[in-house]
């Protein structure tokens, strides 16, 4: 039985082939409509993450099959001290494969150790989100046609946000991939993904101002640069601006430079980029149904 | 595409339509089981509202469909501050249709605007609640057989209540509708809708007394008196009991009067009432079913 | 129209009716995966309980069927001062049948008598937990293949624990069943209690520590002794070992003892006992689907 706890649990081949599937799903979808009839997926959230729970249950509902859960710690058993061990246990009666999001790093790795169905990360606290990054690869693959021979920017808070550092691991497969890596002094990317970079022998810039770089750029990655993390409000103000995506700067990238952003935004990409064609972020929404859709198909080992 | 956000959203023949297949659902639900097969309606619910989320969901099972959504704002994005416009973007890559009710008076429109679903609106504040005038509007339909020549009493607080100003707005469209508005004077009807009243030159009249006017209605609706409304608790214990309906009041009602009451009820209709004949409040429930199931298949433009 | 309120309702016929259809479930999952297609359940849980309330959500989906609710009183009309009888009034407009759990006695009882759909009590306050009766009995006969000449140990918190006064009520029913009562004095088996196994001439013995008995046991049912229910702090430390199930414990159990517990576990059965043949909690879960599933297909009449 496989469980999906971390992005790198696949190889490059069974990626390729999953991003295929999801690529399917979205040109037949009518194929897949009763291929999970009579399977349940069980949504585990001990917090709230409303488009990461909805989009499994879209997933598991547009491939036939039915969902159950809850949506916060609250109204689950652990208020009462069940361990995520013995919750997974129970779960494994109900369901058949379980999406599981959790505050503690790790907690998806015990559940996945416990339990007799299919477990998927649905994120750890700052640790891995996985689905997130088949949705990023699936929407850089499905829009620019290839993973590889890309420049990415990525750009705002890199050293929390764990959808950056899961993204630069899964690209890092990939042939010729440029880093450039975008923001303030204080949020810079972690030294090991540095390193990681290094390893891999893979080119990396590292720079402060949105505006010098984004004309080179293929893809940019759009996060949130939350205020509380600048240790003072006067580098926040007079830094914000250089992370904030807006008319000007699109007008000084390419053609065919695509926008990406793991979404919920706030105020980091203005909405008056929303109708910009290069601006995919709800596409991108999008591809996270159909490539959870194809995971759910290939942990459940179904064939369709 | 067709939203539903105010209940003057349909013309008088839309509406016809939408009540008479509402109508051949309660005849024939069999004909309607499948009717949405593998379509899925969001709710997005902000703040709780247990009868409205749960009727929506019944209507979308019995069409066939499927259902995903949330039941309190603390369980969705908005907490990460996600705006509506956001939310909706997102939830039209989940589902074909979505319910939401929200606190903030033009929340649904916001939605709308953004939508590539249909959506409903399920409360936005004070403001409207069109599926609950629907739900009235057949109810009547219904067991009255018309919408024209009656004579409806509207009692309680008409000021704050907007299921009674939606009423009155939409009853005025047909003929010879009569209105009488019984409440506290603190708590009377707003000076726009009286003017809409008056502009449709329809007869109304306002009392402070249930007692003085029940023998004259052919449809007595009724809202609750929040203690919290009155200026003072002594005007609140004089006054209280001229707004509650009990037997003794019934017993002064012609015996085809019809007791309406959009609820949850607390204490304004005596439960010695629920088992005259003539309280309609539970069997306006179920009609809130099988309109929402008519209206879902009119926006979904399902033919059956 | 049949509810279940209390462990006793069904007759020892129609009980053992209940678990043959259980059983039968059991082995031929896939000739009742459609028996109660186009029914829905609705999950009204006032107080969380994820396990309870999963558990009749899988139950139902595993029939076919569909399940709408709430999962805690927040997020239902409850908070806006609605009763119980007008609740599940409208709910009987939604749902063919409804499971529901409530902080307060007798609340599922006030459902019933103003239902028009079955209504399962799925815990009532410290008063009833039928169904947990019900996986118990299922749990005891599938394992052991029989209900009667048992010698069942309970420990822990006799007192306040519903589920051992319903567990020990139900076995009186069975002939030649000797109960062994072990808890620390503050939480023996309330009177009531000890009255009905006198009065139905079963044996029985109170002890307090469950190395003196564990050898006597074919059946050994552990609950939580939580430290609050102790005088001071001092008991709770000397007392708490004895109601601790640990492999040393185990080695002195007889080889087909099964333990029990109706979970959550906290810390009275150590994890190292998880992987013991003879502890049976876990597949007592699944127990709890097969004979949620048969109650439904009785209460809902359906035949397969």
């Amino acid at each position: 039985m496989r469980h999906l706890i971390s992005p790198l649990d696949f190889t490059v081949e069974e990626l390729d082939q999953l991003l295929e599937t999801a690529s399917d799903i979205e040109k037949n979808p009518a194929k897949y409509q009763d291929a999970c009839k009579g399977k349940k997926i069980a949504t585990l959230f001990y917090e709230p993450s409303t488009r990461t729970r909805l989009s499994f249950e879209a997933a598991m509902i547009n491939l036939g099959g039915q969902v159950l859960g809850f949506s916060e710690a609250s109204s689950s058993s652990a208020s009462k001290g069940e361990s995520v061990a013995d919750t997974i246990r129970i779960i494994s009666c109900y369901a058949d494969i379980c999406a599981m999001r959790h505050p503690k790093e790790g907690a998806a790795l015990v559940a996945a150790n416990n339990s007799s169905i299919p477990v998927i990360n649905a994120g750890d606290g700052g640790h891995q989100h996985p689905t997130q990054t088949l949705t990023d690869l699936m929407t850089i693959k499905s829009l620019k046609g290839r993973l590889d021979n890309i420049t990415i920017g990525l750009c705002g808070d890199l050293k929390f946000g764990r959808t950056v550092h899961s993204l630069i691991n899964a690209l890092l497969r990939y042939d010729n991939v440029k880093f450039v890596l975008i923001s303030p002094n204080e949020l810079k990317v972690p030294e090991y993904i540095i390193e990681n970079i290094e390893k891999a022998g893979a080119e990396y810039k590292e720079v402060t101002k949105l505006e010098d770089v984004i004309s080179e750029l293929d893809i940019l990655y759009m996060t949130r640069v939350q205020r509380e993390r600048f240790f003072n409000e006067e580098d926040y103000i007079r830094l914000k601006d250089s992370f904030i995506l807006d008319k000007k700067k699109m007008s000084m990238a390419k053609d065919d430079m695509l926008v990406l952003h793991p979404l919920p935004r706030v105020n980091e990409i203005s909405v008056e980029v929303d109708k910009d064609p290069r601006a995919v972020y709800f596409k991108q929404v999008q591809y996270g149904v159909y490539v959870r859709m194809a995971l759910i198909l290939k942990l459940l080992e179904v064939e369709v």
